[in-house]
């Protein structure tokens, strides 16, 4: 299945087109009404229910009339109609549709049936369908204005390398207007529908391979087929384009395997994040910022210390600020060639601080803040500019355009405006959007694209492993129980026939202080003996519990210790428990969950009752690589305390890490009705000590609530 | 002193002003241009070097020759010629000046003490001025565009509501450029420059008493004479004026007395945003939402439940998201009423989820959309309403707004647009501005504004004792050296002796079992008893430590096993060291520190070595009430924990909140020197068993390093 003749096509036959005057069309009519508008000069049918002659062109009353088989067959009949006009295309020899009808699977579970049969029809002759219950698409390079949105009756933004993908209309809609409102320039933009055959990952792909196309912006508010949309994202690392995207509400299905601490913790987003993170994918927090990160990232990916230039002071600092909060960039100072050669143009009492204020003084010559630009520019300690500017007279702002373009061009680097003087500089803003220079006229949505930036080239350096080798093996994931806990004794059964280690202990019943010496030479010394008493809680305060005796004589005493404890309080002894001493310093969780979309999870995150609490948690999609896991537990607030905060001693890491990568090896193991895995606490104890579960619970999937 | 007679002036005189011609004017020569250009029509006299005529008006070349005394001296001379200017000014009747000239004290030592000498000039006479080095104001309402920033050469906002001062001339053109954008209405803009005699605090005051005035919007760069600022936050408050701010940069005097964690974790900005936190004014995050949000919350102050309206399904709930995880707003179903009132517009399908996705359906008929408007603003769920469009044909959006237009009038509450069709609904936004109905293109933006107004509405409803009562009693801080710890006794001692309660203890040397067992009675049952021996560490491996022995039996028993192991071990017994038995549960910090603008704060948060790692902490400005100190403490995470999270039990937090009002309450008997106070960790028992104090250290200001 191609898309090209889908998108690109030579020749395009629209059923169900309206011969009536209308103020604003809509369906079938609107969609010639806008392929013509916008200049599509390629052949257009039309099939009506009566004859008849729209703007020009000679209607048909089905697509058997035509002498030829068109490219793209446009469909706008009713839902009912849909099916046989198909068949009768695919007949004809048509092998791309556009279905704009409604009344499919978001309508109820009637449409869905209809849907489900549509679908069958197209794929078995493995044709593309945009839809149903689309509102078509613009393919901007190529004047294929096919989409009823009335949106562009007005206008259309400008061609150029960002190709969109939305999972609705009409915020396709909403987003053309923010590309026309801020001169970003658009490939395509794609509404996806129903996705009945043809979806999200299909439309990623054909943009990886298109030309045009340098970066991918999605508006996304359900994964289905994630396996693909992998692929795709695969790809499209491959070929360098980066993919920015907005993901929209919650994942009703994410809730549903949410399993313990571990789930409500994961959370609904926790693994559409871990996703986008190890796919390099840029996550765009609001929907307005999506076009221009996708456009800032399509060519400047790698900005990683930036010099801010600025006329105001003020200004200046609050992109510092808003940068240097984001933690997504360096600003080092700049270097002394380069303020040397800005010196004749500045005030005198420059510092050499970065942002650099250069208020108004260069503009008093010519050529004044090119020299400024020119040397900001070419300091090796920038990756990139900023020139954060409020308004200025407009010949300044001409002069600072004509710099910024030339320096762009001079130093390839990326050299942004940053200024809110949409009005006042409005014709200089123009120019450089125009002249491809990136232009920001929020400090927050440049911060973004930053940010963003830094994200897409991290992924190119070094790509997660789920980048490298695709997800882990697929298996079929019983989403249609529900999570049901297993004992801790069976949990630590199924765990330690799986290889996983438990601290060492036994019970020895009775006083026979033999038996004991005996089971403690079995656990080890240190060892940490407990005296069990019938209806005793608080063993502690009766002098039943002596951690970590060091040898066979201490152990003795303590036995004889706790056994004049017993008289004394005249409680019934059961026997006395020896257990491995461990002596954990910090206590972390590790588990594994089960992603509907994604499948397996490895979480970890600060333990015990802070794993709540402090909400301390990082989630990755296996398979990871050890180093991938060493850099997990590393991104967690607790991390501090594992490496020794405060002076405190170095925790065992290494022990946590191993650890943590054999519960990472056990998932593909764990079987058909795997739900999760909870070991909280894990106790870490000092460096060379060691790592132990001290809890564990597993969960399987029961049957249906 | 009135600014009165600066801000709306009947004559004003301009000294300074260019006789020649520009393509842009700078200084005197371009106030005058834009006091004409933008109306203002009374008296202006121009004091020139040489006599000239310009645009009409015969000049002067002293103030004397003008035979009557103006309202307003603008004064645009070269700065060594500024205090004989107003000097000559101040003896010819003049109480209001504007000072435009700059190298004062920001260019440095010299400028600042000619700054100096001027401003104690114009205080001794009780005058008014406004700079040196200000670009001036704009009072729009009454058309006095006193103001040398070239941004209005092109255009003025238009008149409005919402005041704005702010401490950076560039930033006030940066402001009017987003007003104008968004048709957002000022009353005045006001740049304060140097204030070497009248500051920001004056203004804000200005604006407070100012009847055009309804919210006030600041862009802050330094807080100076924080007191004066507290008391006209204190009359904004009690004449219902919300007041919101962008706050740039960070403090450089905060970090100069960061004491231990304390002062670290409050941090540069810690005790600025609890100042703003406690004058109920809206911090707002990006400088761009600063006028949106005051212009919001100037009217729109009891939005705690809103109701989202949409015709996108996906632009709705981009913006339910954005609400939900602000937490600002609940965001309730409509009543059956409601759905009732609506349903014959309205597809079948319509859940009773909020937001309502409407779709086109309405715009069948002219007063769908209408109908299902009245039935939403009606609902008494809904404090607010959100209408949440994308693009739609013009005839929709023009219907749009004639039903927001009326509900608005007719219902009084905040119905909002928010909608990014800025370009093909210009027209329909452009009318729901010019009617006073709040638009957002942006959905933080809305967010942000929403979010502002429960943060003025709380302050109204429940004032913090700050706000009510002023700030604690002022005092002289010494900011000149460098905190100081005391040691653990010295710091332990210096509490106690303020009446701070420490855990009893007492050492009883040798092996006396009769004297261990008196103190014991002293310190109290349960107690915690530890053998002392030479050169032993771990004491608990050799069981010399007993905690909670219940009674004068146990503690028996417990001493002769201590004697037992000393002897069994071979170790030189020192003696027993009794304690009172403290359980905790949980462990938190609480600290005074001394902010440089704001006096004594309170800190509370996540204890031990969780105060780094989580950064869990609250900070408060003093005096605070006892429920304002448990509100303090339940707005950390660590509160889960003291209240009993996941089925553990309750923890004392009566005892710990005393305990936090008795560290509050020290504060104003601490001394000149007193630097800081830091109690780490702070144990925390169950319900009824109390708090504890484990770790104590108090800070003083030691010699300047």
């Amino acid at each position: 299945m191609s898309l090209k003749k889908l998108i690109d096509p030579a020749s395009i036959a629209i059923v169900g087109v309206s011969t009536k005057k209308a103020t604003f069309q809509v369906g079938g009519r609107a969609i010639f009404d806008h392929l013509r508008l916008h200049g599509y000069d390629q052949r257009i049918d039309l099939v009506t229910r009566e004859k008849a002659v729209i703007d020009g062109v000679e209607t048909v009353t089905s697509l058997r009339e035509l002498s030829h088989v068109p490219d793209c067959v446009v469909i706008s009949v009713p839902a009912d109609d849909v099916y046989a006009t198909v068949e009768e295309a695919l007949g004809l020899g048509v092998r791309a549709f556009v279905v704009i009808t409604g009344g499919f699977s978001e309508s109820g579970e009637e449409g869905a049936a209809k849907q489900a049969r549509l679908a069958a029809l197209v794929r078995s002759h493995g044709a593309a369908m945009l839809g149903p219950n689309t509102t078509g698409f613009v393919n901007l390079g190529r004047r294929v204005a096919l989409s009823s949105t009335s949106r562009i009756t007005a206008s259309l933004p400008r061609p150029g390398v960002v190709g969109l993908v939305v999972q609705s209309g009409a915020l396709g809609s909403a987003l053309m207007e923010e590309a026309e409102r801020a001169g970003i320039g658009l490939s395509h933009v794609i509404s996806t529908g129903n996705e009945a055959a043809t979806g999200l990952a299909d439309f990623v792909q054909f943009l990886v391979d298109d030309p045009a196309t340098r970066a991918i912006a999605l508006y996304v508010e359900g994964i289905r087929e994630s396996g693909r949309l992998l692929a795709a994202a695969r790809s499209a690392h491959a070929a360098g384009k980066p993919v920015a995207l907005y993901k929209a509400g919650r994942s009703e299905a994410g809730r549903r395997t949410a399993a313990g601490h571990t789930g409500a913790l994961v959370g609904e987003r926790g693994a559409y994040e871990a996703a986008v993170r190890q796919l390099g994918w840029v996550d765009v927090a609001a929907i307005e910022d999506l076009l221009p990160v996708a456009q800032y990232v399509a060519t400047a990916c790698a900005t990683r210390s930036l010099g801010i230039l600025t006329v105001s002071g003020g200004y200046g600092g609050c992109v510092a600020d808003a940068l240097e909060s984001s933690g997504a960039v360096s600003l080092p100072a700049p270097g002394e060639a380069t303020v040397a050669r800005m010196r004749a143009d500045i005030p005198a009492f420059l510092s050499t601080r970065n942002p650099v204020d250069i208020a108004g003084t260069p503009f008093r010559r010519p050529e004044g803040f090119a020299t400024c630009l020119d040397a900001f520019a070419d300091d090796p300690a920038f990756d990139g500019i900023a020139v954060a500017n409020t308004p200025i007279v407009p010949p300044w702002a001409e002069n600072v355009a004509d710099a910024m373009i030339a320096a762009s061009r001079r130093t390839g680097k990326p050299i942004s405006l940053v200024s809110p003087a949409e009005i006042f500089n409005g014709a200089a803003l123009g120019r450089l959007r125009r002249e491809g220079v990136p232009v920001f006229t929020r400090i927050d949505t440049f911060v973004a694209a930053v940010a963003g930036a830094a994200v897409a080239d991290a992924a190119r350096r070094a790509p997660p492993r789920l980048l490298r080798e695709g997800p882990a093996e697929g298996r079929e994931l019983r989403l249609d129980g529900v999570p049901v806990a297993l004992s801790e004794a069976a949990s630590k059964d199924l765990l330690k026939a799986r290889g996983l280690a438990f601290p060492r202990e036994a019970f020895v019943p009775g006083a026979d202080g033999a038996a004991v010496l005996a089971a403690a030479r079995e656990v080890g010394y240190p060892v940490t003996l407990k005296g069990m008493a019938a209806g005793v809680v608080h063993k502690s305060e009766l002098g039943l519990v002596a951690v970590a005796v060091p040898d066979e004589a201490a152990l003795k005493a303590r036995i004889a210790a706790m056994l004049d404890s017993i008289k004394t309080h005249a409680l019934t002894l059961e026997g006395f428990l020896l257990a491995e001493t461990v002596r954990p310093q910090a206590e972390v969780i590790l588990g594994l969950g089960l992603d509907p979309e994604f499948g397996p999870t490895l979480t970890f995150g600060a333990g015990g009752i802070y794993t709540e609490i402090m909400r301390d948690v990082a989630v990755r999609i296996l398979p990871l690589d050890p180093q991938e896991i060493a850099a997990m537990i590393r991104s967690c607030r607790i991390a501090a305390l594992l490496e020794g905060a405060r002076g405190r001693p170095a925790l065992d890491v290494e022990a946590l890490t191993d650890l943590a990568v054999a519960v990472a090896d056990l998932a593909p193991g764990l079987g058909h009705d795997f739900a999760g895995l909870e070991l909280n606490p894990v106790g870490v104890g000092r460096a060379g000590e060691g790592a132990w579960i001290l809890d564990a619970t597993v969960f399987r999937m029961g049957a249906p609530s």
